[in-house]
């Protein structure tokens, strides 16, 4: 079965479930259907979170992650993978074994190692892991300061973003909020192709901390690539429809919970 | 934190996951998202599956499911809850504990018993419990025949509906697109409050079956209580808006995988 201009581009999400909404597959589901693609769903975690932190994290087994994944990939053209939280180190050599399987399909990597409140959710083992066997099979990764700073184990952004390519990464978003001066005004995210600065953003900083930026970016990014597979300039286009995608989301945002704002992805299709 | 006007309301997902999107988790997040409330996910089950049948339910434990939904109630203002496949006996019993502490956010059940491909996704037991501990929590019931009848535990549909309100159900909407006769033209849906017939609406019979049309209208049926908290013919609107968006999510469909064909959710807001 191949997509015909009447069936939508299907990404599919490799994540785990924030129960609140705001981040996880909630935020990718949303995202992708607000693309005007299918989103297809895989689950490597369970996590019980609300709006203010996360309180515990209940990964799937590798076994079941591939159980749910392998049939779709057989059964559905997927022009796009996700991934969001992983949940555990087997998780990674699973999904790497599975990427390996299907290496013509582009895959966003979101490398999500702490929760907005501060818990870390994924360990430094685990960190090292997805370099070691992810990032060879990334189109894009898109990471904050901290999270490229973890991954490449240095504290320069320069050193870490030559790392990260010499480690097999093609493509890397970075973005900064999390490590901007809480005073500036703007925010400035970075597009690398093998390590090479390819363009800059900037962006309105916006007043609020907000549950599920991240996740709302790639997968944004995801949508993006899937919708325009053979496109010039593919992933320059796609960073930059996610940062518009996401900050839109972010400033159309509101406070439905005690604790982070939760992104409006629900605004006219982008 | 109460909804004001700029807040979106929020439908709360109880329900299972389909990895190809077409049923389940993702059926209610787009759904309910495409409606322009927040949704929130709680998980009773990840199940293996693509577009042709289910091949393996692994169903959370009922301590990880209210560990999962009871932050979110207590954090965030909910509207509407939707639930779809429970996954076990225990998860009934948990999840009737939980609606009986939050009595006052009306419910939507979708009684799924089996699986489009045929597989069953619910013992008998598990629908006598559902009778028994759900139906008298109940808002809104949105069975088809088959369902209706294996609940009821008889074979004619005037007399299963009268147990059920016995039961002490309110509201019941019976879809019978899956008894009728594949060479009619015309598909005809009914509501019912405490066992009397109240409204009836006849649909276009469309050419294909589809993985998550029951999902879709329970999850629109919520959606539509949430954002009209206090119309008068709340129900009745609900379950007429509710069809209407599941019926054209339908029209829109595609084939995406090799067996049933997956509802276009997307199109513009209803």
């Amino acid at each position: 079965m191949k997509t015909t201009r009447n069936t939508p581009p299907v990404v599919l999400i490799i994540a785990a479930n924030d129960p609140s909404g705001g981040a996880g597959i909630v935020a990718d589901i949303e995202t992708v259907s607000h693309h005007q693609c299918q989103p297809a769903c895989v689950l490597t975690a369970l996590t019980v979170q609300d709006s203010v932190n996360v309180q515990r994290i209940e990964a799937v087994t590798a076994e079941l992650l591939l159980a749910q994944a392998e049939p779709i990939l057989a059964d559905m053209p997927v022009a796009a993978i996700k991934i969001g939280l992983i949940g555990s180190t087997a998780n990674i050599t699973a999904l790497a074994t599975l990427l390996k399987k299907w290496r013509d399909i582009p895959v966003v990597l979101d490398p999500i190692l702490r929760a907005g409140g501060g818990k870390p959710l994924a360990s430094q083992d685990m960190a090292a892991h997805m370099v070691q066997e992810l990032l060879p099979l990334t189109t894009l990764l898109t990471p904050n300061i901290h999270e490229l700073l973890s991954l490449a184990g240095c504290s320069e952004i320069p050193e870490a973003v030559e790392k990260l390519a010499a480690a097999g990464l093609e493509w890397l978003l970075l973005t900064t909020t999390d490590e901007t001066d809480p005073l500036s005004s703007e925010v400035t995210n970075q597009l690398f192709c093998q390590g090479q600065a390819v363009a800059s953003w900037r962006w309105p900083r916006l007043p609020h901390t907000y549950h599920g930026s991240g996740c709302t970016l790639a997968a944004a990014a995801a949508s993006a690539i899937a919708l325009a597979p053979n496109a010039p300039e593919q992933i320059l286009n796609a960073a930059y429809r996610a940062q518009a995608f996401t900050w839109q989301s972010l400033a159309a945002g509101c406070q439905l919970g005690q604790g982070q704002w939760h992104p409006n992805r629900r605004f006219t299709t982008p």
